[in-house]
């Protein structure tokens, strides 16, 4: 299966690797605005590099992998649709609700397989979890609890162009407890500041902390900040009537030391790169399965729509310090 | 130190094995309506039974530890108040919190050292995590989380009495919160429901989750439930600027299963009599230190005003759905 | 039931704890030749004190709990079997072997109801052990190993009395292997050094690691050490068919601190007073009703001649550098 | 680097994974006298096939990688030595000590790079572990402890030809101890087993404990099984004067269960595809490293050669009852 990356910055690269381990899959071309990047990452694994007019007509390709900026996510998926070949984008579909609910609306329209980048559901942890839920091993769920810290903060730069806490990094939680769930909530409740100053300057919090009803009765909670000294902070627990799951830290490796100080395991693996290194080959699998098979994804484009309209309601929450209905 | 002990049921009893096992105190003397129980609990200690109105006419007794049912707090914080002598009593105050308040008058009138059961203070671990908070150990506290599960419901008769999930259970996690935290609620909003569908007849909830903004800008995240099956929960966590300091369940045992179906450790120790054990010979400590000292003790009546304050408006939430403001 | 006290040094007000906080026990004595100690002693329990001659004439008790120096032991064992009185004594019996031999002669002539002080057999977690390995949890045992690490070093003049590192330390480590395994070793290899030099000064040695092949075909390996920077180290793992069974340290709290530096827990409780408080109390209950009911305790004086021989076995495997059959 | 793999079974693959995943290798040909196999493995990385002779005169090649059976390691890497190529072999180089000895004397005076497949030196949690006793973190190390199951037997055909217990498995565990204490065994004592009927039909043993005294002081102890129903269990735990490190076990995943059965962890991984995933990758790129640089790589062929010493000496243990002296 020939594949097309767009975007060869940071995720582009984890993408080219989950390619390149993969036995079905081969990296046919690579498209950036930027042609060095592109070069770089194309020459690495023996890949071509396009301009986006060429790629959409390259009869070769069977399918694209969509690693640019949030930006130009929804114009490539339509574009995806209107050459009526699979795509794979990294979420958010894009900032605006209404410019993801008409792009939704064209891949519908279209019958392409799209896919969207929620790479948590394909964490080997995360997708245990999710199935011992299934197979009530804790009876229903009643209350679910997410917390998430990244290690640092992003670039103001990044900052900027995120669309904020909610769009930006909550939103794997919204779909992460609709998936888990298999629900979506009827309310949300926010409180949330900004402890970093630069970050507040720009409008944006780091720090919140969430409650959802759930529409099946269970209550999801949610806790994010956008720095954590220890590293990446990935946790969840779902307490059921029969027990409680939860998905612990991944460590950057299982060395302990003893001493008067006392009982020191390593720190958290750092970031997203090390913590879902797995995730991302097998989200990649899934995607191919599912455009081979022709089968529709686990995830795809509605699961990023009701994504975003969480994110839309937990921004009008913090504005208003109450509780939103969805 | 010569004890009075008014109340010899199960949370009497636990009393009268911390006034034993310390060197400086002594079981004078069981007050109790139901004089077979007083005598029982007596006899085992050497101590007399005596009438309410004996109690508080004999010279010999240096203080009062209260463990009737709440109904009969206030009375008998305010009689201790009247002659003058040391009391210890269960939490809370009352239900209702206007008569809280009367009380606490009384209390501050008279001068005396009147203690409050929030017995968590005084475990050695939730200790262990307030000293480092205090001490720095991860800077300014930006979150904090307090999860506790009973391992079963109680009676419903207890239920009836009980002032609900919030006066009842959650108010331990109230006066945590503001303990650890050195601050107060600015307002409070709570998703709860009842899974139990007996605790739903007496409307009253079993599984609520809860968010306040505190006043110097912590957000407190707290979960509650009436039944866990794998014994009782009982978790503190504390995010901070350089660090998380995290209370862990006390298990039964330290002795690990390993098969070919997992890893097995013992459940968490079952209930309060053991989670606790060593925080109520503490806090007896603590009051026997306080009014040996003259000083008041770390948690006094004001404590307890505060967290019924803050779980009147809990309620208030849980009915209109929006957040309070306290 | 009142018990006579022999030794009121510190593990004799260990005793005299577990006495006070039994419900059936009762301290009736104190002796020590140091009177000042006993005195001191017998006043906080409202006990009296007696000379070694007027206690074993004093028909009131009925009891005796020898907590007294080693060489003393088997001369005030045969004392309790002259006077037919149930007797408990802290281990070793002797530090001669033939010595402990003919007091157990004396016993078994008797037939008094006596106890050997191998504490460990009494602890919630090693005792939860044995009871799963009993029930089959793991299939038969094929390796049982057993890790004791003291926080620090005794006293050069304890070390001087105590009869080297096998006979005061690892004697408890030898009878734990032979009540777990139900079994006897056939051989027994030893490595040791002396990694303090005061210790080696001494003749002795601090650091051991020792194989035991045992007759029902099991291998037994422990590891002993006087110094850990961590606290005391108490682990035992039994590795059978089916399973493995542990028993993980006891750590002074719960309280995990995660930061830049790692996750941190506490270390270690510190030594067996913190370690096994409870064992203390549950021995002297089995001791209680061993006398009280006239059955025989689980550990007896056999057990103590048993544990005895390893011991000078292992001594002789030091010395030779060869395997000593038993 | 262009590499030929002599050997496509089941570790033959896992070092054309290794090769594949690594930036600068490239998987130029495979040799095994199973043609089928040799094809199959070298289609799917766009290699070729040769045959024996044809490999040791191909001009292409810069080195070999040997992952063929031990009985023709020896040969192989003469024939490596002879046409001075660099070579990385997987353990034993023999079962034959003399032979071995031979082979290194052929290795030395060629002067080629020869690195030996002790994979666990590259394992990140050993190497940790090591890098920390090296930076001095525990002081002097007076006690290391190796604990080595596998999940479940080979098969009897492979026992038959794997020279035995110490030689096929605790050899690994022979280099452990020598790598991590910079030092080798004055004197080795052994106990051992067969539980397994089967491989005590073909005279080997299956359970083992060992103790080693180190010429430098420290005590090693080894624990060896054929069979854990938990999976692979890989521990090792040095101790020293200053506190204690120890490599825990990779459990399959994060997640927990905690229900009225207790708390229940994921088994290990499985066994060592999964367990030394990275070890295989991170001393492929070691093997690399070193002959570019020509610099003789950290695991060289007398480690080989002391680690099957040491293990002959282990099986003259078993069968004496004695300790040996090395």
């Amino acid at each position: 299966m020939k594949i097309c990356l767009i975007g060869a910055g940071r995720i582009g690269a984890v993408h080219a690797i989950a390619i390149a381990s993969d036995e079905n899959a081969n990296l046919h071309s690579v498209v950036d605005f930027h042609q060095e990047s592109a070069e770089k990452l194309a020459n690495k694994y023996n890949a071509i590099t396009l301009s986006m007019d060429e790629a959409f007509e390259n009869n070769e390709i069977d399918a694209f992998i969509i690693a640019s900026s949030t930006s130009t996510h929804a114009d490539l998926i339509e574009k995806c649709a209107k050459v009526g070949k699979p795509v794979f984008c990294e979420k958010p579909i894009d900032l605006s609700l209404d410019r993801a609910l008409s792009c939704a609306k064209a891949v519908e329209e279209s019958g392409i397989v799209c896919m969207l980048g929620f790479n948590r559901r394909f964490d080997p942890h995360m997708a245990s979890l999710k199935s011992q839920v299934d197979a009530n091993a804790i009876g229903s769920v009643q209350s679910l609890v997410i917390t998430s810290h990244d290690p640092e903060p992003p670039s103001m730069e990044y900052i900027a162009g995120s669309g904020g806490l909610f769009l930006d990094m909550m939103i794997h939680d919204f779909d992460m407890a609709c998936w888990i769930l298999d629900d979506s909530p009827s309310s949300i409740y926010v409180a949330a500041n900004a402890v970093n100053d630069a970050i507040a300057g720009q409008g944006d919090v780091d720090t919140a902390s969430v409650i959802m009803n759930m529409k099946k009765g269970a209550i999801v909670t949610i806790m994010n900040g956008r720095q954590a000294s220890f590293g990446y902070d990935q946790r969840v627990e779902a307490f059921g009537e029969t027990g409680m799951l939860q998905v612990k830290n991944a460590l950057e490796d299982n060395v302990v030391l003893s001493n008067s100080s006392g009982i020191r395991q390593a720190k958290n693996q750092h970031f997203f790169l090390e913590r879902y290194g797995k995730a991302f080959h097998n989200e990649l699998v899934h995607f191919m399965d599912s455009f081979q098979s022709g089968v529709q994804p686990s995830v795809n484009i509605s699961d990023g729509v009701l994504a975003l309209k969480i994110a839309e309601a937990a921004k009008e929450s913090l504005l208003s310090g109450n509780s939103i209905n969805l």
